[in-house]
C-alpha cells in the first residue's frame, strides 16, 4: 500500500486522519524499531483502521543511504468515506520518506537552553500519547521563539500540568528520583522515552511546571537526537527561571540513551 | 500558488498546518463568498503565512461544474521548515477541488435526530473558531455512531461546556431567545453561523448541555445543508432525551438560512 504522490482527497491532508513516525536509521538499520512499530500499529487501532503489514515496513530500512538517516513513515486513513464519516473498508495509504540526519552532537556535550511556550495543550486522551498527523499546536508552540540559542519549548496542558517539549519527551531527577510527565491526556509518548521508561525506575507524574525549577537534572529528549541536558530554563518571556551545571547525574541518563541509540557514549 | 497534487513533504499532510473552506457554488456563484473568504484569511493570519490572492480566490467559483457543487480549497503552509519550525519565507500551496453535491432536503422538512457524543473537545483558543486542518476530534467524533438514522452528533469542551455538532454549528431557542455556543476556546465558527448572527438578535453564549433541554426549539446548521431542525436528542447510547415538534419557530430561522443559501423557502 506503499504510495510516491498523494491524491488530494486523502484524509491524511484533509484532516490530519492518520500517524507518522520518525525512525533512526544507521546504515540501513533501524533504532528502536519495535517501539516504533508498537506505536504505529497502535495508532492505527485507536483511529479505527488497519496498520500496514510488518513485512512491508520491516523491508523499509534497508532502502536507507549509507550512515544516519531518518526513516519518516506516515499512515493515513486513505481516501473516501462522507465528510468525517470514515469508509467502512478503509484502504490505508503508506507513505515513505528517507531524510538526512545528523544529531546536533554539542547539544549533548554542552547542553541546552529551554523556555516555557505560552501556548497550552487542549486535553484529548482519546489520541493521547499517539504520534498522530494533528500537530498544529506543536507548530505553533515552537514557532512562538526564533532566538535559535533557545533549543526547545516547553508545554503545559490547559489545567497547567506540564506535559512535553515541541518535539521532545521531558525527564528530571527530583529528590533522587527520575520522574516524566503522564502523557494519558495529551502529549506524544517518544520511544525513546519508552525505552528508557523499561530498563530505567522513572515515575511517571502529574507535575506543575514549579516541580522543574525544584529538579537537581533536568533532560529532553527524542530517539533521533538522544537526550539533552538543560542548563538553562527560561519562561516564556526569556527571562531565565534556573540554571543547572553538567554533572555525572546528568551523564548517566544521557549514556542509557547514547546506547540505545547506538551513539558514543559521553565522559 | 494552485497545484494539482501535493508533494509528500507538504507541512499541511505532515502536521495539518493549513486551513479549508467548503463553499456551496450554484451555476458558478459561490454562496457566502466573503465569509468563506474572511475565515480562511483570518485562518492563515492567525498560522502566519500569507492568504492566496483574492483575484485567485475569486476565479475559482466561476470552474464549476452546472448546478450545485462544493469548491474545497485546502491552504497549506506548503513545504520547508524544520520539523515544526516554520520556514521563514513561506510558499503557501492551494489546492482545489469540485465535488458534487446535494442538500438532504428530507431534512429540512422532516428534521433529524441527533445524539450527545462521548468525545470532548480539547480546548484551544489559539485557533478556536478556525477550520484548520487538525480534525481527527470531528473524525473520531462522527464515528462513534453508524445508525444512519442519527444525523449528527454533539460535541462538548473537556470542561464540559457544549460547543457544536461534528460538522455543523448549534442553534436553539430557549425563553423566546435565541442562542449559539460561543466558540473562542474551541468549535468552528460556520459562515452560515456568522450570517444569521449578522441579521438576527443571537446571543453567543457558554452553556452545559443541559441547556438544550430547556430549549422550544434546536436547530443544526451549516453553509452547505442549511438549518435542520432537530426532533430527537438522544445521550451518548442512543437513549431519547428529549423530542420536539417542528413548527413556526423552527421555520421562521431555517428560511432565513434558506434565502443565504439560494434554497427554496420552506412553508
Amino acid at each position: 500500500m506503499s504510495e510516491a504522490v498523494l491524491p488530494l482527497n486523502d484524509r491524511g491532508l484533509a484532516y490530519g486522519d492518520g500517524v507518522f513516525e520518525t525512525v533512526l536509521v544507521r546504515d540501513g538499520t533501524p533504532l528502536l524499531w519495535d517501539a516504533h512499530l508498537a506505536r504505529l500499529t497502535r495508532g492505527c487501532e485507536r483511529l479505527g483502521f488497519p496498520a500496514p503489514q510488518r513485512d512491508e515496513l520491516d523491508a523499509l530500512p534497508g532502502r536507507a543511504p549509507a550512515g544516519l538517516s531518518v526513516l519518516k513513515l506516515i499512515v493515513t486513513r486513505g481516501s473516501g468515506g462522507r465528510g468525517y464519516l470514515a469508509p467502512a473498508d478503509p484502504e490505508p495509504r503508506l507513505l515513505v520518506q528517507h531524510l538526512p540526519f545528523a544529531p546536533a552532537e554539542a547539544r549533548w556535550r554542552e547542553g541546552v537552553r529551554v523556555r516555557h511556550c505560552a501556548l497550552r495543550l487542549g486535553i484529548q486522551p482519546r489520541v493521547a500519547g499517539l504520534k498522530h498527523l494533528n500537530r498544529l499546536e506543536n507548530v505553533l508552540a515552537r514557532n512562538e521563539w526564533s532566538d535559535p540559542d533557545v533549543a526547545e519549548g516547553l508545554l503545559c496542558d490547559s489545567d497547567g500540568r506540564i506535559i512535553e517539549a515541541t518535539c521532545m519527551n521531558l525527564f528530571w531527577q527530583r529528590n533522587g528520583r527520575l520522574e516524566t510527565p503522564r502523557l494519558d491526556r495529551c502529549g506524544v509518548a517518544g520511544t525513546l522515552r519508552q525505552a528508557l521508561l523499561a530498563e530505567r525506575s522513572i515515575a511517571e507524574v502529574e507535575a506543575m511546571p514549579e516541580r522543574l525549577e525544584q529538579a537537581e537534572a533536568l533532560w529532553l529528549g527524542n530517539s533521533l537526537q538522544g537526550l539533552w541536558p538543560v542548563t538553562r530554563l527560561d519562561d516564556s518571556n526569556g527571562h531565565a527561571l534556573i540554571t543547572w551545571t553538567i554533572g555525572e547525574t546528568h551523564r548517566r541518563l544521557q549514556n542509557d540513551a547514547q546506547r540505545l541509540l547506538g551513539y558514543p557514549s559521553l565522559p
